[in-house]
């Protein structure tokens, strides 16, 4: 049988806000010790908030790395220790205005698993109620409200590039239509 | 009109292979400056490689983070100034022992806009001719060959979590059934 893989330890090296630098040393079956830096953001959520049987809410801000609006679901992280659900209602209430009377949890994956230590839940919201909370103060947000087809349709012709939107819309449309 | 948002300058904080963490400042439409982390990794490849009309190819290789095996596509991150088409067709062949004759371009995307600086090209990889490279030497790599359906079921059910892989494969299953 071959050898597995031994966590030796874990060092950090940055921290600002919420997101810290580590490195984590590894000795791999042939026992070569490997050194991987992970960015640790912990629990990030999205959720596609239909306001009616056809309608969804997105939500529109820049980006500094796209230095661009990016179109996307309301989302964000979590608070430490906040349940991945209780984050997605207040980041609907934060960014989108409304609270969901029905929160389904959909599906959860990795945006970056060799060195982002985020996973990332998505659930899709419905029963919306007007409900807003105060964003964060570098968040300066436009909404729109489109067909779902049309959010659909934006997935998959590259006009939502932001991951957990994208993969959330997308699993919706291929888990619906099976 | 409101003000933009303007860059104010970035500083490299943190080095290690590929990888690069950087500061990066902004000033907000209202004139407060915020200081962004930036994890830079470039572009990134996953490849969906049908080995026949029905089958693709899926390996496993050990994640650190998940600290367990993780079923993906063939895919990972592109070298300095290589195309995101030719790091498709070098993954195919270190990751999955194949060349495809035909690679065609389905998304693109980030994984992580808010703190990750890297860009995900998905492709799906046709007339696979056997064709090895060798692999990185930290990856110890399982192969299977699953129906595609069986790939989309296992990225629906949360079988698959890697985001690259789960998106290339939800955006073919949602294109192909509009």
């Amino acid at each position: 049988m071959r050898a597995p893989w031994t966590p030796l330890g874990t060092t950090n090296v940055y921290r600002r806000g919420k997101l810290t630098l580590r490195e984590d040393t590894w000795r791999a079956p042939d026992g070569v010790e490997h050194v991987y830096p992970v960015l640790a953001a912990g629990v990030t959520v999205g959720v596609l908030p239909f306001v009616d049987d056809d309608r969804v809410l997105l939500i529109g801000q820049h980006r500094h790395l796209l230095r661009e609006v990016s179109w996307e679901l309301p989302g964000g992280g979590a608070l430490p220790g906040e349940d991945p659900l209780a984050a997605a209602q207040r980041e609907l209430r934060e960014e989108g205005g409304y609270r969901a009377g029905e929160l389904t949890y959909l599906t959860r994956f990795w945006p970056a698993n060799a060195y982002l230590d985020e996973l990332a839940y998505c659930y899709v919201g419905r029963g919306l109620t007007v409900d807003p909370l105060p964003a964060d103060d570098d968040e300066f947000i436009e909404r729109r409200i489109v067909p779902i087809t049309e959010a659909v349709r934006m997935a998959l012709a590259g006009d939502i590039t932001e991951g957990i939107s994208k993969m959330t819309i997308l699993h919706w449309a291929a888990a619906a239509r099976r």
